[in-house]
């Protein structure tokens, strides 16, 4: 199933995708499930399932997209997951997955912009496959860590790229708000038969930017999810975000940084793409 | 003034520290303020004082402390903003103060152990004191900084060591649950003639390991808030734990590692006396 966030009517709500449509579940559960985080939470995908025929069909563009999950209490992003991020980059070998967090108040969502603060031109792109948490847990095991996902989206982990920089704490580069889209809509694990053959394609204009499976990753994300809930406690609606292919602006030569007016799309095949437009903070 | 959060006859609680006892105000305003951040928000401190005829007075020794604030949005922690912790920690000298984050599910009250998880012994104090943000804000100026500032409390910005240098990131050395304690209470900026000779002692065991004064700080606080407020909104509640002194205990000869049974004391004269035990997870 591919699921959305969304506001109809002005109205926030949730439903699942169907082509050009979507079946807007929250209209009938919302009382009981006000947002995707609280179904998740309650584990309630069959309930929504049952309600699909008692729920309006709405074109979807006729609504407008919200970011997946609009108040995920944790997000985790994965730092230098692909060996050639890594490379350009300069980082070092390392053992562990390296993680950093971003507010809630950093999400956008799919057909929004991406916003350029005052402070800086250098606006760069990081196209990335996230995982939704469904079930929460503390030293959640490999084998078991993928029976904890309720979904997968496209993201987009904007940086700063100069406030990311200041130290080696990359918080501050991370956490402008508007600067992590994610979206359009997750779909539901089963939906991917070989994650793996997954592909995170980054285009910014037109052009390919960055082109990677997501079996190139350094850290898979069982790894990842188990790593992460050793020192926290996940909890459904928590947001990971997986690292992004090598190609980044920052370390083209000459630099290519975002700017307003361009569109850059996250294209994950079999799950989704994301578009966004950049736009200067007012 | 002084005010805690606390629990009293099960119930959680807010109200003005006096001596030995404490006016519980939220047992009259509760339903309007729930917690200290709600008092925070609403920026109702003088509706607080105005109840204290009518609060009941308890003993301190009755009730039980929690987080001077126990859901706090986001909690800012500032690495290396002593230059003999910088020192020690052999950092390059940055023209920014380095940042990470915390969750709020890594916070701990006064009194209570600050938990060693299964996976390390090397778990490490950092006495600090703590901003508490009063009113929020985007952009907010030095010269308007110290006006956002609603409470100043002791914190034990404590550290899994092994875990913090896995990577460069230190988010997962400084998010085990219950590694943060903060407390005893706040006490409101008004309480403190000269907040640069406020002194942070951290002592082990009855044992001086750091002490300095706030004006050794190399990124003062007005210049931590701008700095933070221009990447994020801060919002009532927020917390800013603003660096430890020289003499942890990870750069000691040899290693100093907290253990079950320790005693660890971050003494602010002026603003609180912070007393941890600590345990080993169950």
């Amino acid at each position: 199933m591919k699921i959305a966030s969304f506001r109809a009517a002005g109205a926030a709500s949730w439903g699942f995708v169907d082509g050009d449509h979507v079946i807007d579940v929250g209209a009938v559960l919302g009382e009981q499930y006000p947002d995707l985080e609280a179904l998740i939470a309650a584990e309630a995908l069959d309930v929504a399932k049952a309600a699909i025929a008692e729920a309006p069909r709405v074109l979807l563009a006729e609504v407008v997209l919200t970011p997946v999950v609009s108040r995920p209490g944790k997000i985790f992003c994965i730092g230098h997951n692909y060996e050639s991020h890594r490379q350009e980059t300069g980082r070092a070998k390392v053992s562990y997955p390296s993680v950093f967090l971003r507010f809630a108040d950093t999400l956008t969502a799919h057909g929004a912009a991406l916003l350029r603060p005052r402070e800086s031109t250098s606006l760069d792109y990081e196209g990335e496959l996230a995982v939704i948490i469904g079930r929460g847990g503390r030293r959640i095991s490999e084998d078991e860590a993928m029976a904890h996902v309720a979904g997968l989206a496209p993201s987009n982990d904007a940086s700063i790229r100069d406030w990311q920089w200041h130290t080696q704490q990359f918080t501050p580069g991370k956490n402008f708000p508007q600067t992590c889209a994610l979206g359009p809509w997750m779909v539901t694990p089963d939906e991917i038969e070989d994650l793996g053959a997954v592909t995170v394609t980054t285009r910014l204009n037109g052009q390919v930017m960055q082109s990677q499976p997501v079996s190139d990753m350094l850290f898979p994300i069982p790894r990842i999810i188990a790593y992460i809930s050793t020192f926290t406690t996940l909890s459904p609606g928590d947001v990971i975000l997986t690292g992004t292919p090598g190609g980044v602006g920052a370390k083209r030569e000459p630099p290519v940084w975002m700017k307003p007016g361009d569109i850059v799309e996250i294209d994950i095949p079999g799950v989704g793409l994301l578009v966004n437009t950049v736009a200067d903070e007012t």
